[in-house]
């Protein structure tokens, strides 16, 4: 029996790692969950997986200490609550859910705790890779993605040796602007951007989604779970969401990996890796999906993509400083301060204002943290006058 | 260094598996050339590849031994050459490139001698599957598909566990008469039929292309290679011939093998599995493409699909009177002598008439195939009245 601190269990990670847990009963247990203000969901996730903690958000403690009241669990609150959960040592696995840059510190205190770390949560390898992946090195803990390009292919790198592969490649959906023009797209409407092709999923990852950002993320993660020069990861843009992953053999063979667009597969896949297991995702039907299309992606129409591979051959605190600039950029574009096409904008401008110390710690990525968002708000704010 | 013999050298398998080999001469030594009356281009193929002996078809003896005289290698002739040659000590592996049912008893007698065989030649195990599989499984030798379809397959079957195996595709190209009406495909003529969409072949496996029998006969061969149920393998049609198999996975995880499509892949993977090398094909390029298409195939056009399923289901000798009648069916189509369409119905009748005695002994089958041969052409001549 595998225990389980679910890190962000209201959000959509969340809701589908215990979709996931509850169809595998026998196998895992709930041991804690965190979440954010969403204190009715966590409640009824509580009452069907009996948890003996929780941790939420400080706004939310009272609210839910009252309502959790004589259920027997202890409930936890902030940053605080959640670095007391990821050392915590009745726990064995920690599944990384979180949104945002939140959750590094998090993980990085469950590695030096010994335990293997599920990750969805982007951020973390993209802000953080080099000196996570360095740590569950020294520790000997696994890191695990949860995501629907990257499970697949980190499933696949197990079983491929280095010398076999010729380049790996994550499809992108292109998002909802993928054949808008440039002016179009400088007029995008936030109600436009938040309407993904494929995925439902939260309001950053669906803005980073139609930026290609979140591609670029990927690339990002993909060097670092892969452990594969930034160089031999491209991305192809690929409308259906149907093929996940692509890996191209030195011979010129490809693999491509498919599967119907849903979250459990990948969750599952990194919870019982090397197992395999029945799960209750649609089966793919080709003849009826019909149609597989592929283009290269348009560099200058998605500036981000090229962003992120400057900022990651960069090293040092670029990542955290493209991670940290696009949080802003996103959410000023979501409260309508700046226009789609800003994003990329606020971004370029911190990483070329940006002083590369190339230092990895925890403190210097936390202050390029800081400086970014400040500079990137300044950006915001020139771009609004 | 492996010592080959290559069957059928002068065929399309033949001259690729040479271009392979010629690249790779730090590991392939050819010992022995055998073909049918090309003489022309074997003595090209003698005078590179310096073999110790050839072995021709009795009408070309003659002119072999003359223009090969003083080049020190010894021309053999016929069943009997074939047949000595295959048992030869100095020989590693046995690549069968050889067309239709003459590569079973060569094939046999390799197997007896300890012999590795890589077979292109579909009839072997079309014909006898039961037999050769548990004769090589009985002499510990391996038998390697030499299949733009089988041979990934046959790869990535090694590596998976049978539990985890939903399900095994096949894709077609779906052949000229994709999207033809019944009625159209009823008057269509040898030279429509022999146009393939994608890949430059033999005549006779470009009609069972254009038939389906040839998708068919990689169902009756993916079954005895792959150890697998044919219950679990089933065909989709894809246009493009990128995609050459699909492995469905109990979780709902399906890979896709692709590749640009040339022969010389599959060749070079069955000789120098396991290991991997680059080879000379072009390296697929997914935006180029830009579409790969599936559908599912349409069983009332394509009757010869369902008529192996069919054959393969009965067992015993059923596949070799559907292995020969489909030879004559091809055969009477190119004379001229039957419609496209009369050719599954020569095959089905002589399914029908056929006396099923399920004993797979070579004799077995040997004798069905004599019988299913003058059956089918009483057939043909019935449809010619």
């Amino acid at each position: 029996m595998q225990r389980v601190l679910l890190l962000g269990s209201t959000g959509s990670i969340g809701t589908s790692t215990l979709d996931v847990i509850g169809r595998l009963a026998d196998r895992f247990e709930v041991v804690a969950l965190t979440a954010g203000r969403n204190v009715d969901l966590l409640c009824d996730q509580v009452a069907r997986f009996r948890p003996r903690c929780v941790c939420v958000h400080e706004d939310a403690a009272e609210e839910a200490r009252a309502r959790l009241k004589g259920d027997g669990v202890k409930v936890l609150a902030g940053m605080d609550g959640l670095m007391q959960l990821v050392v915590d040592p009745d726990m064995d696995v920690v599944v990384n859910g979180l949104v945002a840059g939140i959750g590094v510190r998090p993980t990085l205190a469950a590695i030096d705790a010994g335990k293997d770390v599920a990750i969805a949560n982007k951020e973390v390898l993209v802000v953080a890779g080099e000196l996570v992946t360095a740590r569950a090195q020294e520790k000997g803990v696994r890191l695990l993605p949860i995501d629907s390009e990257l499970t697949p292919l980190w499933m696949a790198r197990q079983k491929t040796p280095d010398d076999h592969i010729a380049r790996v490649l994550l499809p992108a959906s292109g998002g909802p602007f993928f054949d808008w023009s440039a002016e179009r797209m400088a007029l995008v409407t936030t109600q436009e951007a938040l309407n993904h092709p494929t995925w439902q999923m939260g309001p950053k990852i669906t803005i980073d989604s139609a930026t290609l950002m979140n591609k670029g993320f990927e690339v990002i993660e993909a060097h670092w779970f892969l452990n594969l020069p930034v160089s031999l990861i491209d991305v192809v843009v690929h409308r259906q969401s149907i093929v996940h992953c692509l890996m191209e053999y030195i011979d010129g063979g490809v693999t491509a990996y498919m599967s119907s667009p849903d979250m459990r597969l990948p969750i599952q896949q990194a919870l019982t890796y090397p197992e395999m297991l029945p799960s209750p995702i649609d089966p793919l039907d080709l003849p009826e999906v019909g149609q597989l299309d592929f283009y290269a992606p348009d560099a200058d129409r998605f500036p981000c993509l090229s962003l992120c591979y400057a900022a990651v051959n960069e090293g040092g605190t670029a990542p955290a400083v493209l991670n940290a600039a696009n949080e802003v950029g996103v959410a000023s574009f979501l409260e309508d301060r700046i226009r789609f096409t800003d994003i990329a904008r606020v971004v370029s401008g911190a990483l070329e204002d940006h002083c590369n110390g190339h230092d990895a710690s925890l403190e210097a990525l936390l202050d390029a943290d800081r400086w970014a968002r400040k500079r990137a708000l300044e950006i915001v704010e020139g771009l609004e006058n």
